[in-house]
Protein backbone atom coordinates (compact mmCIF):
# COMPACT_ATOMS: atom_id res chain seq x y z
CA UNK A 1 0.00 0.00 0.00
CA UNK A 2 1.54 2.95 -1.25
CA UNK A 3 -0.08 5.60 1.53
CA UNK A 4 -2.14 8.83 1.16
CA UNK A 5 -0.36 12.11 -0.51
CA UNK A 6 -1.11 15.35 1.31
CA UNK A 7 -0.09 18.89 0.39
CA UNK A 8 0.57 21.67 2.97
CA UNK A 9 0.36 25.31 1.90
CA UNK A 10 2.51 27.79 4.26
CA UNK A 11 2.24 30.90 3.86
CA UNK A 12 2.98 34.05 5.76
CA UNK A 13 -0.52 36.16 7.38
CA UNK A 14 -1.43 39.11 6.26
CA UNK A 15 0.71 42.08 7.34
CA UNK A 16 3.45 40.12 8.38
CA UNK A 17 7.01 41.22 7.12
CA UNK A 18 8.40 39.15 4.03
CA UNK A 19 11.93 40.41 3.49
CA UNK A 20 12.96 37.60 1.20
CA UNK A 21 9.72 37.99 -0.89
CA UNK A 22 10.39 41.29 -1.01
CA UNK A 23 13.88 41.00 -2.16
CA UNK A 24 12.62 38.43 -5.12
CA UNK A 25 10.00 41.22 -6.20
CA UNK A 26 13.28 43.49 -6.09
CA UNK A 27 15.39 41.04 -8.59
CA UNK A 28 12.54 40.29 -10.51
CA UNK A 29 11.93 44.11 -11.32
CA UNK A 30 15.06 45.16 -12.15
CA UNK A 31 15.48 42.20 -14.45
CA UNK A 32 12.79 43.32 -16.62
CA UNK A 33 10.04 41.70 -14.97
CA UNK A 34 8.51 45.52 -14.10
CA UNK A 35 5.03 44.04 -14.08
CA UNK A 36 5.41 41.97 -10.41
CA UNK A 37 3.49 43.68 -8.08
CA UNK A 38 3.54 41.85 -4.86
CA UNK A 39 5.27 38.89 -4.10
CA UNK A 40 5.16 36.67 -1.11
CA UNK A 41 7.61 33.15 -0.59
CA UNK A 42 5.89 30.35 1.72
CA UNK A 43 6.86 26.61 2.32
CA UNK A 44 4.98 24.07 0.20
CA UNK A 45 5.37 20.54 1.64
CA UNK A 46 4.31 17.37 0.06
CA UNK A 47 4.10 14.68 2.65
CA UNK A 48 3.16 10.74 2.58
CA UNK A 49 1.25 9.41 5.23
CA UNK A 50 0.27 5.55 6.22
CA UNK A 51 -2.99 4.24 7.14
CA UNK A 52 -6.18 6.03 8.49
CA UNK A 53 -8.64 7.25 6.49
CA UNK A 54 -8.99 10.47 4.75
CA UNK A 55 -10.55 12.23 7.49
CA UNK A 56 -8.48 11.16 10.48
CA UNK A 57 -5.20 11.94 7.94
CA UNK A 58 -6.60 15.50 7.67
CA UNK A 59 -6.76 16.22 11.27
CA UNK A 60 -3.31 14.45 11.79
CA UNK A 61 -1.90 16.77 9.50
CA UNK A 62 -3.65 19.95 10.65
CA UNK A 63 -2.13 18.89 14.37
CA UNK A 64 1.70 18.41 12.26
CA UNK A 65 0.92 21.77 10.94
CA UNK A 66 0.23 23.16 14.36
CA UNK A 67 2.81 21.78 16.70
CA UNK A 68 5.37 21.25 14.38
CA UNK A 69 5.25 22.45 10.84
CA UNK A 70 4.23 26.02 10.99
CA UNK A 71 4.74 29.09 13.67
CA UNK A 72 0.67 30.03 14.19
CA UNK A 73 2.27 33.38 15.32
CA UNK A 74 3.08 34.76 12.18
CA UNK A 75 1.86 31.65 9.69
CA UNK A 76 -0.99 29.97 8.43
CA UNK A 77 -1.72 26.86 6.75
CA UNK A 78 -3.87 24.35 4.35
CA UNK A 79 -4.05 20.72 3.87
CA UNK A 80 -5.10 19.52 0.96
CA UNK A 81 -5.05 15.26 0.13
CA UNK A 82 -4.99 13.88 -2.84
CA UNK A 83 -7.33 11.53 -4.15
CA UNK B 1 -7.06 48.06 -10.87
CA UNK B 2 -5.97 45.28 -8.79
CA UNK B 3 -4.01 43.26 -11.10
CA UNK B 4 -4.07 39.22 -11.28
CA UNK B 5 -2.85 36.47 -8.74
CA UNK B 6 -0.37 33.52 -9.45
CA UNK B 7 0.35 31.02 -7.83
CA UNK B 8 4.14 29.29 -7.97
CA UNK B 9 4.92 25.51 -6.85
CA UNK B 10 8.58 24.78 -6.71
CA UNK B 11 9.66 21.61 -6.04
CA UNK B 12 12.76 19.68 -5.60
CA UNK B 13 12.83 17.15 -8.86
CA UNK B 14 12.74 13.20 -8.15
CA UNK B 15 15.88 11.79 -7.28
CA UNK B 16 17.20 14.55 -6.05
CA UNK B 17 18.20 14.70 -2.55
CA UNK B 18 15.84 16.71 0.32
CA UNK B 19 18.12 16.80 3.29
CA UNK B 20 15.67 19.59 5.07
CA UNK B 21 12.39 17.05 4.19
CA UNK B 22 14.38 14.21 5.60
CA UNK B 23 15.35 15.74 9.05
CA UNK B 24 11.14 17.41 9.22
CA UNK B 25 10.56 13.66 8.56
CA UNK B 26 12.47 12.57 11.34
CA UNK B 27 11.45 15.27 13.90
CA UNK B 28 7.54 14.12 12.78
CA UNK B 29 8.00 10.75 13.44
CA UNK B 30 10.22 10.96 16.87
CA UNK B 31 7.67 13.33 17.94
CA UNK B 32 4.67 10.80 17.21
CA UNK B 33 3.60 11.42 14.07
CA UNK B 34 5.26 7.70 12.91
CA UNK B 35 2.47 7.73 9.91
CA UNK B 36 4.53 10.01 8.24
CA UNK B 37 6.24 8.22 5.37
CA UNK B 38 8.20 10.98 3.25
CA UNK B 39 8.25 14.33 3.02
CA UNK B 40 9.45 16.60 0.50
CA UNK B 41 9.67 20.45 1.17
CA UNK B 42 9.26 23.07 -1.60
CA UNK B 43 8.55 26.58 -2.05
CA UNK B 44 5.24 28.40 -2.81
CA UNK B 45 5.30 31.57 -3.95
CA UNK B 46 2.37 34.31 -4.19
CA UNK B 47 2.45 36.92 -6.94
CA UNK B 48 0.30 39.65 -7.68
CA UNK B 49 1.20 40.86 -11.32
CA UNK B 50 -0.22 43.62 -13.27
CA UNK B 51 -1.71 44.07 -16.61
CA UNK B 52 -1.59 41.54 -20.03
CA UNK B 53 -4.07 38.76 -20.52
CA UNK B 54 -4.08 35.49 -18.34
CA UNK B 55 -2.00 34.07 -21.95
CA UNK B 56 0.13 36.26 -21.58
CA UNK B 57 0.67 36.28 -18.09
CA UNK B 58 1.53 33.14 -17.63
CA UNK B 59 3.93 32.80 -20.42
CA UNK B 60 6.29 36.05 -18.34
CA UNK B 61 5.79 33.56 -15.04
CA UNK B 62 7.02 30.69 -17.04
CA UNK B 63 9.83 32.45 -18.29
CA UNK B 64 10.36 33.98 -14.55
CA UNK B 65 10.28 30.55 -12.88
CA UNK B 66 12.81 29.44 -15.34
CA UNK B 67 15.34 32.27 -15.24
CA UNK B 68 15.40 33.55 -11.90
CA UNK B 69 12.62 31.18 -9.30
CA UNK B 70 14.05 28.22 -9.65
CA UNK B 71 16.94 26.54 -10.30
CA UNK B 72 16.17 23.99 -13.33
CA UNK B 73 18.87 21.82 -13.12
CA UNK B 74 17.18 20.21 -9.61
CA UNK B 75 13.90 21.62 -9.26
CA UNK B 76 10.42 21.69 -10.98
CA UNK B 77 7.50 23.90 -11.34
CA UNK B 78 3.95 24.24 -11.65
CA UNK B 79 2.30 27.91 -12.54
CA UNK B 80 -1.72 28.85 -11.27
CA UNK B 81 -3.13 31.53 -12.06
CA UNK B 82 -6.37 32.72 -9.97
CA UNK B 83 -9.61 33.10 -11.56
Amino acid sequence: MPGMKANVYVTLKKGVLDPQGKAVKSALNSLGFKEVMDLRVGKFIEITIDGAGKREAKKRLEEMCRNILTNPVIEDFRVEIEE
